[in-house]
């Protein structure tokens, strides 16, 4: 041990006048967990995390997550002590409009922040995410005598991440996959915002832990610098065992440490110290140095450029062996790191889709999806599929898929019956790096795992979500299980493309635009019921425009919109309209994000404003208000579902052919 | 023991073949769960459930959840044989439209469900809800001598609730509070829809639930009735300690029990067992009764009628005696199982309300939330809050009003940071009766609970949700705090009133508005930040319309529409637009559901269709079409949002006054 425990004490401290100076310049912030995780962040930092402050894309760098993101002043502490590019000037800028350092971290704005965090218990799955990866991605390319895949994922966890029912569900996956290089550091301070958690939260956590199989080391005490570090070298040991298990270090502390009235109590959580307690703690500290300054002598401790750089350099070495042996492994894990996909993939793309679409059966369009994965997935080893368990029922399997378990690599999951936690964990692959994950459920269960498919697009990270089963049309599951309201739900999130194909086609230019999106979350929307082939080959360009002219008439009268299941009701209407000499076009707009990033022309050329439209989706209606304004009319859902057959439904809800008939002759008064 | 352990094995197949017989008939439906629970079933409900079939509304019955709502046809069965109002020919209607035995339990459709399940690990919550308004009632009501209220909560939960990460969130609250007369049965077959639980599900859950504090049988073999029994009267002897705890009986049982070569593979989960394989089960099981029909002596048996109507006799004899001794107590808890609001609160409303809108200061809606509460809450008895955590910040507690915990009775819950759980525990205390449930979080937490707030609405629960810190108006804390899509996204769940309100009065009245509403859910959604009072005493009765005029001029040339924080700058823009010489009219909306309710001519009155209109709100823009069509402007937010102080938040994303005067100009091309 170079550093004595005094000195990291030291350290501790100049992280926490860093964070109270913040807090206080900005008059708003949480000080109360930096100051109380100072200790631990310090040994974990100083001592074992694995990183280099000049490359924070260095891929084999040691993933650092803080769960309780709004202990943000502590990460950018420790950014900013480390080395990283986060100069002083950025500190005193906390919280304000386009600094680096926001109220919570945000990954893509911050070198060094792994993940966004903030919404509790997330971030912690998305380390469990990126443990996973890194597992996955070692038994896939490391070799014997070459461990180019081998780093830890830390992880801070506060009570509310432990209490959210997330935690749960990723970290009884993380014990039964056994992802031993998953660390997490529990602070343990006995105090959220209502006050002393004992009088809601008196888990015995370690056991809660032991429960799922974790290696748990209990009763640290958290402002120990020794115990500390002693915990975390069992855990690196146990990360290094063939059989070993996640780690959790419950340590314990003081919440404001350091403060010398408020610590301990639950108003220093989330509100400035105070002018009188900061000068205060200034003195019962004995630091001298001015705010947002750092005493040199502490300052050099705290670099870890040249470790860093030693760090990297050292696995580069490897690396380098590693591609003098297996030349062709190395070419591949950079494509994989970098996020291109394969030429392959690129060049035997349209062929794929072209004879896909020979295919002119009815199916479903999860039948459908699962036929484009058969055709795709081989050509991107990159694709990592599960489903929260409804394989069967989503079709995310495919053929030649190899099912991932605890002592098996592969490329598809049984995530569990753990909606949120899957969405979650996806994003933490994604950010890792060396995957596009995807995953399915019922649409109705995005209600479940929402808050993450916002958190993909808020990083604008590529995860795909499978949702089928996404209406009325699942039949006799009944209302709680048909989603009436989360495709209009979904197309609120800013950020996502949210597809519901009407057929194979559709599907298959779907899910290839969601493939080929490496800066953003798509979700699929899926029919569990057949449905008919529709679109053209043709028409596979203006697919990817999200809406679109499926089928025109000379002179229409009106627009019929449809999307998924209704765009056969929008046909069979266009063609009982024709059949009273009333000409209609259909337009299929299975991605409306897509088609509002179109030219105006373009959009006006489809949906010209002259023309009347009647919108039919089985979903929640007033989304399409959009489209067909005011005076138009839109035919969906006003309701919850009923349990009964699905032909039955649609019939009892009125979302038939004939409405759309009634409707545009209602529209043109005929 | 009057039954032996073989007729309860017979009892036991009756509930399976009618499972079987209508999975069969319907050609749809779940047979695995329901024969895996037959003996569990069959003992609780013969031996120990307190219940009355003639009387499904008995107030003191025990309260029955079936979980894993997929395994309905058990529950339906359980009616049947019990003697509710649920004939064989509604068994033989299993999943057909308009019957009482939907795909999954319904409730208010069907007479004896307690609560809608399906969702998975949510009537668990529910159940931890209905426990905790046991437990709270009996404590409010209950006098020596004279336990009235005193009845236990009993659910049956599959795999799939216990990965649920719901499960932990009240499970562990439900271990802390101490609630010990809930008794939760776990169906532990090894089996989900993926297949074996092991690959995915290792927990040793017996542990994990000591760990919450539980009270835990383990090992139970739940087809030996024997045991099962013995578990139950341990758990209802654990219930009646003075410090008891809940209790969890794992039965082990094997899916699909019954069934000759089906039994513990995970195809006999969701799909009929075909004809060949009832026909030989039935030989199996020498069962000869023709399908859905119950051989007499075993109907005799399953019979709870006699029971149950002697048991709500004693009971109501008890009842006469606790009201002749404490008459103003029984007729106030008759009045709270009623669910009528006390007359004085009905007398005294108007006053109150006039009262509050004396106070004409800028505040946040959230703190006139409070004020509404303090002078509200004393009026209702019933009302029960809480908060996921952030009682200081959602300012859901008020004057008086008593924390309830572990060994204290009150009105006020820290629910700890568990939204989901919390929503879905609300959910429960409402079907429980006695109570007017109310929650707060952040608005963008919805997300965590969203699923819980539909079910809400699907059951037609009172339920009030109260969201604070709805927009970039709470500044600092950025985009993962910052709600851009939830307004608009909780506006979609039917049945759901969504109130946002620009002032004190709006507040007072959208939280009267929902503590009348007996029949459904509503969420408030208010502000961090202060807004000036701008409604008028005599509007009271117009915001109730849910749309109003705010202020109008004489021949408006346009109308501006706004909600909440907004209202503020549609009427500056008003003002800048008079002074320009133009006349509009500024129409402010909390609640457009509301406003959707009211006549077309109120509608067209307020909004006429010849009126350009522009609405502005600090959200995704795209609900606004509804009212502006497809040629209106909408001032919203078409990305997420950021981390800087509000105001310099509304200048950056343009939601100003000015940006109104601009639409409006534009529109009428001038």
């Amino acid at each position: 041990m170079k550093s004595t425990s005094l000195d990291l004490n030291r350290m501790a401290d100049a992280l926490r006048f860093l964070a109270v100076d913040a807090v206080e310049k900005s008059n708003s912030g949480h000080p109360g967990a930096p100051l109380g995780m100072a200790e631990m962040a310090t040994v974990l930092w100083s001592r074992h995390l694995k990183h280099n402050p000049a490359n924070p894309g260095w891929p084999d760098r040691d993933r650092f997550v803080l769960s309780n993101g709004h202990a943000s002043m502590l990460l950018y502490a420790l950014l900013h002590l480390s080395g990283y590019d986060m100069p002083a000037a950025e500190l005193q800028r906390f919280r304000q409009l386009h600094s680096r350092t926001p109220g919570h971290p945000e990954h893509g704005l911050t070198p060094g922040v792994e993940t966004t965090t903030g919404p509790l218990g997330q971030g912690l799955a998305n380390a469990v995410g990126m443990a996973l990866a890194e597992k996955l991605l070692a038994a896939e390319f490391n070799r014997p005598g070459h461990a180019v895949v081998n780093h830890l994922s830390y992880v801070f966890v506060g009570d509310g991440c432990l209490m959210e029912g997330i935690s749960h569900e990723v970290c009884s996956l993380a014990g039964t996959l056994r992802l031993s290089k998953l660390v997490v550091l529990y602070d343990d301070n006995g105090i959220s915002i209502d006050g002393h958690v004992q009088g809601w939260f008196s888990d015995d956590t370690a056991a809660r832990f032991r429960a799922y199989g974790w290696h748990v080391i209990g009763q640290v005490n958290g402002h120990d610098p020794k115990a500390v570090d002693a915990a975390l070298q069992a855990a690196r040991e146990q990360a290094q065992k063939p059989d070993g298990r996640p780690t959790l270090i419950c340590c314990k502390t003081v919440i404001g440490k350091g403060a010398p009235t408020k610590a301990g109590g639950h108003e220093v959580h989330g509100a400035p110290l105070g002018k009188a307690e900061t000068q205060a703690m200034r003195e019962a500290l004995d630091w001298t140095a001015a705010p947002f300054e750092t005493p040199p002598e502490l300052a050099a401790s705290w670099s870890a450029l040249e470790r860093g750089r030693t760090a990297e350099q050292v696995w580069r070495l490897r690396f380098e062996a590693y591609r003098s042996e297996h030349p062709e492994l190395a070419a591949e894990l950079e494509r994989r790191w970098a996020g291109t996909l394969p030429d392959s993939f690129v060049e035997n793309l349209p062929a794929r889709l072209a004879a896909l679409c020979e295919n002119t059966q009815a199916l479903a369009t999860r039948k459908s999806s699962q036929l484009t994965l058969d055709a795709l997935a081989p050509l991107l080893p990159e694709i990592f599929g599960g489903s929260a368990d409804l394989t069967g029922s989503n079709l995310t399997n495919f053929k030649g898929c190899v099912i991932a378990g605890r002592d098996q690599a592969g490329n598809h999951l049984s995530y569990g019956v753990r909606e949120f936690g899957m969405a979650a964990m996806m994003n933490g692959m994604a950010l890792h790096g060396g995957f596009i994950p995807y995953g399915g459920t019922f649409l109705t269960f995005s209600d479940y795992s929402r808050n993450a498919i916002r958190m993909a697009a808020l990083m604008r990270q590529q995860v795909i979500h499978v949702f089928t089963h996404d209406s009325i049309g699942l039949g006799e599951d009944g209302p709680t299980h048909q989603a009436v309201e989360q495709v209009p739900s979904l197309r609120l999130i800013p950020g996502l493309d949210v597809w519901r194909p009407c057929d194979l086609q559709e599907t298959a230019q779907a899910w290839s635009q969601a493939l080929q999106r490496r800066t953003g979350p798509s979700a699929l929307v899926l029919s569990r019921q057949n449905l008919p082939a529709l679109s053209r080959p043709e028409q596979a360009e203006a697919i990817q425009r999200g809406g679109y002219v499926l089928r025109d008439a000379a002179q229409p009268r009106a627009v019929i919109i449809a999307t998924g299941s209704e765009v056969q009701l929008a046909v069979q209407a266009q063609e009982q309209l024709a059949a009273l000499g009333l000409a209609v076009r259909v337009v299929s707009m299975p991605c409306s994000s897509r088609f509002d990033a179109q030219s105006l022309a373009y959009q006006e050329e489809v949906l010209p404003l002259a023309l009347p439209a009647v919108a039919i989706e089985a979903a929640q209606p007033d989304f399409w208000r959009k489209y067909v304004g005011r005076q138009g009319a839109v035919i969906g859902m006003q309701t919850f579902g009923e349990s009964a057959p699905a032909p039955e439904l649609y019939r009892h809800f009125g979302i038939t052919a004939e409405a759309v008939v009634l409707a545009v002759r209602g529209l043109l008064k005929l």
